[in-house]
């Protein structure tokens, strides 16, 4: 097993570790697939949004797609579909890249790719994928994680080279319980306490209990760098570090919130044993045994389509 | 028994009243205490924010005073302390106008209740008074309603002739489940479906199941007005009129909310019988046979306190 550099969930008390990765592994050019104020953005931010990075005729169809996905098609794999806590409204879908056709293709995306292969500084692949869906009305919350304490220590993700893809696919109000992010928390790994109990992914997926920071280091990373919920008409993009805290609030409004959710990891960066000593999560949550990276597919995603 | 112009959870279907009390009860002139743009709003929008009414040091005084009362000293009546459903913290404390004397001394303030007697076109008197707080990290949601719902039916509050105050006492951020109003909402009354248990009072204090506006309704009034989250630095004061539809979405964030909140109503529309015809609420919850309207103080907070 090789050395854990980001140890959590071992000790009695939190503790703060520096990243001791980069947070952006290729260094700015002319041709990079961002601009430079863009990849400064994200360097110290930890996330960045991209609006009109998708045309709007492709974000309807992706709209499309995911109404047909909620209604349930008899080809998902059941065991891919996560439901509210207490409602059982269904709230994920995961590996919708390999459930359905559109998905795939929006997850190969030459204008995602690109972006994604600049920033993780390698061939990439799909470490995770889904659709969330939450609800007006009684949409729950998500309460705040560092994405990657997860994958390192229930999934064995060995560094800090992967990164979060959310598309939009519903307009973001301020009031509907949108993604929050504590913008400078990626520099920090906040090593949370306890252990993580066999199975746990089954609960986590609906309801975060083990891995979850501490009172007080939320309250010093929101004292240092505030939160931020980016707004939006649906189509934007939100790009963020595998380290950025993020959680969201529940929602009471008639809005629902959708997004597809992409997680991209660095072909040198494939899982390992899981850090926790445990089994690992199943592939569907953590995609393991991968041979080929990514191959990026140009042009828009309808004519694909229609193809 | 009174004519019941605002029926609500007497039938299987939800509907829609219009609104059979005027909004301002009194002409604009140029010596009124708000401006004639104000009125226009709190007229159109059945709310108004406030910046700035109260000086920073009166403010600090008020928050001071939050605190003492958190730590529930031991002249409070217990049975005025709400907690949240779950986790047992303290939410609110009720009757804060007669159980402390600067609370009090707030609810009598001149720069208020002129503003209040100008809507309401008449003497007012305190109906309901609270501390709420809500902490960060687990606040729960606070689902819509409309207060004079609640107010006619478990209280006999005959017409729409009443406001409530709110004075922040902690900054309102957009991602703190903040205060959130539908413009235009006050102008329809939604009746409900069903019936009030007995003793209602003491579950919906602490989570609405009656009285609950369907899920249509509010759809469509969200579509007719938007949804409004006032944010401001603490201090500011929204006032609203008593049949605007609001709530408030749960807190994950480190930042607590925290305000004093003031219900007046028009001494000509004091309290009858309930028109749900189950026994009133309690007096802390609703004031019940008061004789003498509020008398305004003029001056500072904080002097009046010192002396």
């Amino acid at each position: 097993m090789i050395d854990d550099i980001y140890p959590s969930r071992v000790a009695g008390e939190p503790a703060w570790l520096p990243r001791k990765d980069p947070v952006i592994h290729t260094p700015w050019r002319f041709d990079a697939p961002l601009t430079e104020g863009q990849c400064e953005r994200y360097e110290q931010d930890g996330f960045l949004v991209i609006e009109g990075l998708f045309e709007p005729e492709e974000i309807a169809v992706l709209q499309r797609e995911l109404e047909a996905m909620r209604r349930i098609p008899a080809s998902l794999d059941e065991n891919t579909l996560i439901a509210e806590p207490n409602s059982g409204t269904l709230r994920s879908i995961f590996a919708i890249h390999e459930q359905n056709a559109l998905f795939r293709r929006l997850a190969a995306d030459e204008r995602l790719v690109s972006i994604v292969r600049h920033i993780l500084g390698d061939e990439v692949y799909i470490h995770q994928s889904r659709l969330n869906y939450k609800d007006g009305f009684d949409g729950k919350e998500f309460y705040w994680h560092s994405d990657f304490e997860t994958w390192h220590v229930e999934d064995g993700m060995p560094r800090m080279r992967a990164l979060s893809i959310s598309v939009q696919l519903a307009d973001n109000h301020a009031v509907n319980g949108p993604l929050m992010l504590m913008p400078g928390s990626h520099r920090t790994y906040v090593a949370c306490v306890g252990e993580t109990p066999e199975d746990h992914y089954k609960q986590s997926l609906r309801r975060q209990e083990y891995g979850v920071p501490d009172r007080d280091s939320l309250t010093r990373l929101a004292e240092a760098g505030g939160i931020v919920a980016p707004t939006g008409a649906a189509g934007s993009v939100v790009l963020f570090d595998c380290n950025t805290m993020h959680g969201s609030n529940g929602n009471i409004t008639p809005y629902p919130r959708a997004n597809a959710f992409l997680v991209y990891n660095a072909m040198s960066n494939r899982l390992v044993e899981p850090f926790g000593g445990r089994a690992p999560r199943p592939p569907f949550v953590a995609a393991r045994d991968v041979a080929e990276p990514l191959k990026p597919v140009g042009g828009g995603l309808v004519e694909t389509r229609a193809a």
